[in-house]
């Protein structure tokens, strides 16, 4: 939750007039390249900062700030009268509207054409290139999307929320505003209609951004901020349900110099460590040396404590070169995952072997999981290979509808499930988490998401065995009191939720937080099942 | 299954000399533009003549051909001194390249461009365009993939079998193939190194392709050959298992022209009939009138029998401009089927009403389903509007897994359920049914999906209602007894194979049945689960 003024991503520049140079063809050809070559430049540089994935699309935009024949074409309006402003205007718009008749994919780099358009005509102006707008007062910022090339570079100090009119919640600007604690609301019809300055409340709970708030409305949010800083203030005990019932609290983490702030924050270990930053922005898989250094570290941070490692998640929004080639249509359903280990079978035993070499020069207790996984076949494949190379906890994660389907097959060979909910809850509603169009289905509370929970929960029982929450789904703190009453043994999320799970936790006994599954589990819809929930609830 | 010799896709064209042209610069570029004009013709005919989303890419191919960048390329290269194929050659190869330097996506639309190029430079050659090759006696056609434009205007008679390098098993060239007998494996590894007139026994069952098979292979190949010829020519007798348990065997329909073909092969009624050929290739809905006109002819064609409509299925691979707008990054996960309809209900009520009004003027038993149901709240409120306009019998798809796994709350209202098994499957193994490296996930026989079905059967006899299955599952003869001991009602499938199904049906008692279903749905893996039924079976 956060109050303040708004600032608007900045409009487009206006067109360039149509007259005719006054200059000389050569002065403005020579101005024209080297606006190309500063955009290019910048963009390069940008990159170089930002990395990652936000790297390759700046890279690319840099290329066609500097193609030939978008050059050639400059050059030639320029040559047939134009100014240099107005040939790159139509030179670039020309190309763009043939991207655009080409298909729908086409549409998407014309924008990032026009993107590199808008920078070349705002460099030849001598004004700012468009982008996210700065100010030396906190704002909130508003903005149809927010590409990787935009939030890579945002001064987050600044920022007191997001609100956006596309993306949905787990789009990877909800999650990256989460894991920095900036409130964010996505899919917001209307949203730039708003003018810069406009003072509003956004509530990320909720979902709801009220505008011109009443000094009522304003001390309710500010209440109810201070309240979160209290509990963020609340002593770092074990997470634990009011009758003792142990929850063991977890954090979500993407790289080892996270691990300091997340024991800081009271994490009891680590429930999701991705390490797919490990291999994000290179050409080949890190050598098992480098690998086996990055675990150690992590591990190191955590002595005597969990640590849950996913092995390498490539593929879908995350592809890499040496792993995905294939263009696919629907990426989301790819070969990602362990598929895509499974057919590169040396990647995978490259990094299981790297993270037993970590299991035996530190004193964490490791637990390795594979994503994406199907089945029993699968997760014995996983389970055996682990094994072999010398892993002492092997488990696969529940994303897929069909692993929790046959949940009681997979607990044969699994020492553990750790529930993804976020992609679960993406495919039992066949609905795109990142989209914002479907972004109403991507609940977690949705009773269906719920009731496979419980067939996991059920299963891991009757075998024994843990089933941990590592989605987002653990960080909403009624949603993890309804998980526990379902099954869930352990909940991992981003540290900067731990204080409000660890508090809602302490306010109910199992046979309550049992008692608010079973009517959450109860209700047709996601909005029924919170409802339910908060029924009962104390 | 087919015998016979096979015929490859061609190679591209060779590439065009670098050296110089002799002829004058303006000659050069007239004939290139003569070509460009009746490549383009040829294509936008070529669209036409195929209709449909074949006619989209048609037509944007023409549009390339005509593009005045290119063009003016082409001509700034033949002034440079290249020929003219050359300089076409040169032209769009640079274009290509940068469609490709831009990203994934643009790879895919830059092979259409190059084929628009080979086109041009065979005309400049006047040598036939590559394609699909013509023979004049029967043939294997071998290629990489099929695209709708080369399926639009295939020569069926002569093609015996398809075997294709990528594709999955529920891809539209499976279908299409499967909708005219013509027997078709895809994602044939290794395909593309067979020689032209090598025979080859393709059996599309197993998905095995026999090169150079002995005469023991061929005589066996043909004796299953001429089976099936007899099970086509048994008497039309309606389905029903060995003890009498009748089993509807019904029709999946694209257009009121196939169903005097279906009511020839002894369908029942229809089972699935796909309203999307009265909406493609329009950039508005048609009118409640003319829907009326074609939905009678449809039920004209079934005096007191069932004919199950779906209503209008856009998105994913079959987007509608006046309904499906936005890119998707992941269309199968997207705005589709109800999910688009009830953003923009009016399209829905219309639909509805003219099914109303044929309904009204017809004595066939209209029975009305919406695709892509996620939960009991969307079910309730496709059954109230329905029932609203006047439809008598309402009921849902299960395709998204949530539907399945409320199965008994989505009873409580809709009249009937119909499985889709393709996307049930798609969506329970979270792979794209498109795609031919997770083409191995896209298996009904998975006994997640046999699960999922079982459940949906169940909640049906506990309610006293139908559970059918719409999608190609059925049209696997053991599979579709399988089914039937889950708990299927009816099974619906393209025409050509009701007499397989018929003929193995007859074979089982319902007792039978349940045990392979029994055997089936304990297996785990979908191999596996064929295994453990034909161990069972008679």
């Amino acid at each position: 939750m956060a109050v303040g003024p708004i600032l608007r991503m900045p409009d487009p520049l206006p067109e360039p007039s149509a007259d005719k140079r006054t200059a000389e063809a050569d002065v403005e050809f020579a101005a024209v390249t080297r606006s190309l070559g500063l955009v290019a430049d910048d963009l390069a540089a940008r990159g170089e900062k930002a990395g990652g994935e936000a790297k390759d699309v700046l890279d690319a935009q840099a290329l066609m700030a500097q193609d030939p024949t978008l050059t050639d074409d400059v050059e030639q309006r320029i040559a047939d009268g134009a100014t240099g402003e107005r040939a790159v205007f139509e030179a670039f718009a020309a190309f763009q509207d043939m991207l655009v008749g080409m298909g729908g994919y086409m549409a998407e780099r014309a924008a990032d054409l026009g993107d590199v358009s808008q920078r070349v005509i705002a460099s030849l102006r001598g004004v700012p290139a468009p982008g996210v707008p700065e100010s030396d007062t906190p704002f909130v910022l508003v903005a149809p999307d927010l590409a990787p090339a935009d939030t890579a570079l945002l001064d987050l100090d600044k920022v007191l929320a997001l609100i956006t009119r596309d993306g949905g919640p787990t789009s990877h600007t909800a999650i990256l505003a989460r894991s920095k604690s900036i409130p964010a609301i996505v899919g917001v019809t209307g949203a730039l209609d708003l003018a810069d300055g406009t003072v509003v409340v956004a509530d990320a709970a909720t979902g709801v951004v009220t505008v011109d708030p009443g000094a009522d409305e304003v001390a309710a949010a500010e209440k109810r901020i201070a309240d979160r800083l209290v509990a963020a203030a609340a002593p770092l005990t074990d997470g634990a349900l009011a009758d003792g019932h142990a929850v063991p609290l977890l954090a979500n983490l993407g790289s080892p110099d996270e691990a300091a702030g997340a024991v800081a924050l009271g994490a009891e270990g680590v429930g999701l460590f991705r390490t797919e930053f490990l291999f994000l922005g290179s050409s080949t898989a890190p050598t098992v040396e480098s690998q086996t250094a990055s675990y150690t570290a992590l591990l190191e941070a955590f002595p005597g404590k969990k640590v849950v490692v996913r092995a390498l998640d490539a593929g879908a929004d995350k592809p890499l070169s040496f792993l995905n080639d294939a263009h696919e249509e629907n990426p989301a359903l790819g070969l990602r995952g362990l598929r895509a280990l499974r057919v590169k079978e040396q990647i995978l035993r490259d990094q299981l072997t790297a993270l037993a070499a970590a299991q035996a020069a530190t004193t964490a207790d490791l637990w390795v999981m594979a994503p994406m996984v199907s089945d029993a076949e699968e997760t014995e494949y996983f389970v055996a290979l682990g094994r072999e190379l010398g892993l002492k906890t092997v488990g696969v994660m529940a994303e897929v509808p069909s692993l929790a389907v046959l949940a009681d097959q997979v607990f044969r060979s699994a020492d553990f499930v750790s529930i993804g909910t976020n992609d679960l809850t993406q495919y039992t509603l066949a609905a795109d988490r990142m989209l914002g169009s479907v972004a109403s289905y991507q609940d977690p509370w949705h009773p269906a998401v719920l009731r496979l929970v419980r067939a996991l929960g059920e299963a891991g029982a009757t075998a024994g065995k843990p089933v941990g929450i590592c989605g987002e789904a653990a960080a909403d703190p009624l949603l993890a009191v309804v998980l526990v009453g379902l099954g869930a043994t352990t909940l991992s999320m981003t540290p900067a939720a731990l204080a409000d799970v660890r508090l809602e936790l302490s306010k109910y006994t199992l046979e309550q937080a049992r008692a608010l599954a079973a009517a959450a589990v109860d209700a047709s819809t996601a909005s029924g099942a919170r409802e339910a929930a908060e029924a009962v609830a104390v």
